[in-house]
Formats: structure tokens, sequence, C-alpha cells
């Protein structure tokens, strides 16, 4: 056994952490380490509450190490910088998404895309390269490398933006990656939770043309009025699938449930692709001969390198978007725990945490 | 009802075509248009025996009409040509493929892509647009409008080009479209089959480096040895499998029989592909999480329009690339249905049309 989680680093630190599968949370101490050369430390105001954070915590993907302690939708202002440090200063706003560390040396990372990197180290429930386990925001402070440090840009509000580092790259490295991103394009939206709505958003700034699958009719109108999505379908609406069949550039599909691909894949134009970022457990159902008749394809993508991260928050920035939030307190927690698995928020929570984190 | 095939057009054919789901073929007497003004007719000397043929000949897909006449991988002799007819002259070699005619005024037709075109009329077991049924390769004779016709490079015999016309496009069209054709990346084949063989040619012209995936090990010598593969993976040797995880940059699946993805997709690099060419009757699993973690993607790819066929086989001409082929007279044609549903050829059965089709 190692040292205690408040003994192995010199900084002390306090967050919320779950300590089973029950995946209650409750106040915890544990340890950073001192500011390195080239980190960053700062004082976490923010944190969203993704939906991955619930599956950790109830350890439902069957890799959650205890005590677990979420977060990696962090912002908050700069208290100290290692002397190798360029690019930030103590007293910048900047956050920290789902990733603290990754190898530097392979293909993936000198391609910017470390979130692809066989060796990254994630922001919690991973291992710092000195063998320590990494601790998320749901937390007073964070300390990473300054490559993994994101700018936030000064028009948008550090509690809103927060989610914009898992949300908001997840859904936008997809929209680039996969050529989804050009004016007029039709590009499809299934899911509309806290990775959805951003889709959304960010296709519409993008220019495209967005169209929200849901099996849910109550928010079609949400959807269109307040999100500005173009259109509605109702998935399990017959009449409607089949009335936009081969009208689909593609489809950014962020639904973790079980759910049927064929019909999505007919809403494609031929060469058009469906890209999953939300990760059901069991495998999917796919038919192959709606792929080949249309050369479609089924595709996933996992966030985002950092230098693409910083991109989309700019332009988040520049197009003034942020997520739609609900800031809650940070001894709400559970209950927005519990609240997220109903699918009870519009449409991400976001734990206030500078002013409600205290000492227990 | 209309006319009996016999009397529907001028010009008298002879071929031989299945009449029930029992699939066996026997002498067929129907007949074909006259030579319109852009068509191209020719003497149909060889007809390589696709595996589609099968299906249709059975039934297996469930839309197959009948009388049906397979036969889509058709070379031979230009008898006469039409007024407008620009491309050939009477005496020139060659071939036509899957298709026979598309609406040649949607996205698709514009961007030669009539393979994706949603009026394509199909060389067999499709509706010209005069209501007659169209017939196949296993036959006297062929017309078909000249966008449809290919020219036959000089140094390929006739016999052994055949099955480019369907084998060749469909696997050469997924190795350009998807960038699987730059020298030094790493392609797999899965299936050693007539597509297969051919896929494992193309790609090592393109400068790949090629590695065959096969649940059969007594395979490997030729696949290495004939084929000219680098490599020889039997899927169901997990260390095998395990060793060359990572490895590849796409694969090219050619098989039509259900089959696991999750270990091809574990053999792609980050961002690799997976393109079906095959056709499942039923969906595949597909696990989501090895999509994600690495980009991944599974696409399907149908044939290729008929500038790129064209294309295809000049660069099979230019790298003197032809199927490996076992020639048999037309009354073999049901004992050699028999073998190719066991698997029985290597790779792919060419019937001599011209010396042995006859009269009944």
């Amino acid at each position: 056994m190692g040292k205690a989680p408040e003994e192995e680093h010199p900084v002390k630190a306090l967050g919320w952490a779950a300590t089973d599968p029950s995946g209650v949370l409750a106040p915890f101490k544990f340890s950073r380490r001192a500011t390195g050369d080239e980190d960053v430390r700062f004082k976490i105001l923010y944190c969203g509450i993704c939906h991955s954070d619930l599956h950790f915590a109830k350890n439902e993907w069957g890799f959650s190490k205890y005590p677990l302690l979420p977060g990696h939708e962090i912002t908050g202002v700069v208290t100290e910088v290692g002397s190798k440090v360029q690019k930030y200063k103590v007293g910048d706003r900047v956050g920290v998404g789902c990733l603290v560390g990754a190898c530097h040396t392979c293909d993936n990372c000198e391609n910017n895309v470390e979130n692809y990197c066989p060796q990254q180290i994630q922001t919690y429930n991973s291992q710092n390269t000195d063998g320590t386990t990494t601790y998320g925001g749901y937390s007073d402070h964070m300390v990473a490398n300054e490559r993994y440090i994101v700018r936030i840009p000064d028009n948008l509000p550090l509690d809103a933006a927060a989610p914009l580092l898992c949300a908001g790259i997840t859904t936008y490295s997809p929209l680039r990656y996969f050529g989804l991103d050009k004016p007029g394009m039709r590009v499809g939206v299934v899911g509309l939770g806290g990775l959805g709505h951003v889709a959304v958003k960010l296709a519409k700034a993008f220019g495209t043309i967005v169209t929200v699958i849901s099996t849910s009719p109550s928010k079609k109108q949400e959807a269109i009025e307040v999100l500005g999505a173009d259109s509605f379908l109702v998935s399990t609406n017959p009449e409607e699938m089949q009335a936009a069949m081969g009208t689909l550039d593609g489809i950014i599909d962020t639904v973790s449930a079980a759910h049927a691909l064929a019909p999505l894949l007919f809403l494609l134009k031929n060469n058009g692709k469906i890209v999953m970022v939300g990760a059901p457990v069991k495998p999917l159902e796919l038919p192959v001969f709606p792929l080949i008749i249309g050369r479609r394809m089924v595709a996933g993508s996992a966030i985002g390198g950092l230098e693409e991260t910083q991109e989309m928050i700019d332009f988040a920035g520049k197009h003034n978007i942020t997520p739609q939030i609900e800031v809650v307190p940070m001894d709400y927690v559970n209950t927005a725990m519990e609240r997220l698995a109903k699918g009870d928020v519009k449409y991400r929570f976001v734990l206030d945490v500078a002013n409600t984190l205290k000492a227990p």
C-alpha cells in the first residue's frame, strides 16, 4: 500500500469523492503535487457534472477505482505558475477538461491528439506518472502541466463555460474532423442532453442546418425556440422518420443507452456519417445494407486534443456560445446525480465549488 | 402481363436463367433491344460468376424476379454501335459490369457515382426504362448505352479481365475513396474469395503492405506466395490477433457471412477504417467503445461509378493485374454454383460463353 491520499503530496486538498459503487459522494481530504516547473495551479471556481461522472461514481463501466473524485469540466483562476510556464500567469481565467497528461512522444501526441494517446492520463480515476491516482474537479484546486490548461475567453462566464471542456469539445471535434462544419450542410443531433444541446449550438454556429432527433416530443419547442435547432424529429414516429429519409449529411449521436442505428442510417444522404460520442455498454446492431448502398459510415469520437480544445472554446467565445446550466452547491451533488440519472436537468449541472465547498 | 421475354424486343438472344428459387439455371430464350443511337452492342465472350449471382438465383436477398438471368462481369467484342456513339467502334474489346443505366440527373450521376443513384438500372434483375427486365451476361450478347461500356486494356485477357468489372471495382473504389491507397499504408483484407483475392492484388499495386485475415490457415501459403500478401492472420487465433492489434490503417471486409467486428476493430490504428463490401443479411454486432477510443469507423461501399471503373481497369492493365480464374463451359454453371456455395474455387469461375453456349 502507498501513502494515504492526504499524505501523498505536499499540498493539502479538499473535495467530494465516492468510496464505493453506491456512487454516493462525501467530503474527502487528499493532496496534490507541488507546482512543477511547467505546471499551472488554479483555484477551482466551477465544475460541471458530466454523465461520465455518474458512470464512474457507480462503476458502471467496470474500471472505477475508489476513492473516486469526479469532475472534468473545471474552471477557475490561476494562483501559481512554474518557472518554465510560458502561456499563463497568476489571475488568468483557465480550465481543465478530461485530460491532464499523455506521453508526448507518440504519433497521436505529435499530432496534437493527446486524446488518442494510449498513455493518456485522465483528469480523474487515472494514474499519474508517479503512480498516484488522479482526482478531479469536485475539489478546491487543480494543478496540471500547462499543455493541459485551457484559456477561457473573457466574454464567457466561468460557470457556463465549464461544460464546454468536455461536452463542447466532444461534439466540436467530430463536427470538424468528419467535415460536418460546412455552412448549409444538414446535421442531425441525436439526444438532447448535456452533449446534444451543445452540439446543436456549435453546429448552428458553423452555419449548418440542424435537426434534433429525440424520443421525447416534449423537447421540440425548446430545441427550436431556445437552442436554435431548425427542425425536430421524433425518432419513434415512423412517418416523420420516413419523410426525412436521405436528408442529412451527418449525425452526432450522443445517446449512451442502447438504441437502433438502422433508422438513423436511413436519415443519411449517400456518403453520410453517424458519429457516436455516447458510449453504449453493449454492442449496437449494425445493419450492413444501408452502409453499402449509400457508402455511409458509423464512426466514433472521443473528446479532442488540447490544441483543438482551445480552438473550440475560442470559437465558443467568438460566437458567444455557452451551455444551458443549473448552478448548484457542492452539498447538492448527490441529489444532482440522482436527477441526472433521470434526465431531470436542462442541460448541465455545474457545481459552485468555490462558494460552497466547506471543510467537513 | 407483358410480352414473353422472347418477344419483348426485336433482337433474339440466348442465355441461361433460373426460373425459381431452386436457383438451377437452364437455357433460356429472350430478346434484347435494337442498338440505339448511344448504344454499343457486343458479342459476349466471357462472364464471371459472382457470389451475388448465386444469392440472386436462389432469392437469398428476397428480391429476385424470375426468370432471372445472372452475370455482371461481362467481356466481349463490339459488333455494332449507334450513330451517336463516340468512344467505341466495331471490334473493340469491351465489358459491362453491374450497371447498365441510371437517371443521369441526380447529384450522384453528376458526380460520376451512378452506383449510388437511386434510379440505377442493374445489369440483371432490374427494370429497363421501358419496363422490361434486365438480363445479365450468361448470354450470347449484350447491348448498353456507351456510358456503361468499359474498354478492356489490350494486355488483359478477356477471360481473366471479366471479374474486374465487379470484384475489381468493388474493392478498388473503397481503397481509393477511403484513402487506403497510399504507399506504405497497412491494409487488411478479410476473406480470401473472389473479392478478397483481387483486393490483395490491387492494394499491393498501390504500394500498401497487405495483411490477409482469414478463418482458414490453409490459405496462408497461397495468400503470400501466389497473391503477394505480406502477412496472414488467422482470425480464430487469439495470440496472432492480439499481436497485431493497432497495426492496420484500414480493412476491406469482403465476408458476407455473419462475423464479429470487434476483433477487426482492434486491429485498426487510431482513425482506422473497416469498409464492408460483403453484405451480411442480418445486422452485425457493433461494439461502440473501440470506435470511440480510436476514432475508428465502419463504412460500406458498393461497386463504383463508370468513370472509376474505367480508371480501375486501366490501373489493372498498367500493373498487369488479373484475378485468378477457373474457366468453365456454360453447361457447367450449375456445378460451378454448387462449388461456389462451398467456397471450392480459386478464386473466380469464368464462363467461356462464346465457345460453349449452344441453342437447346
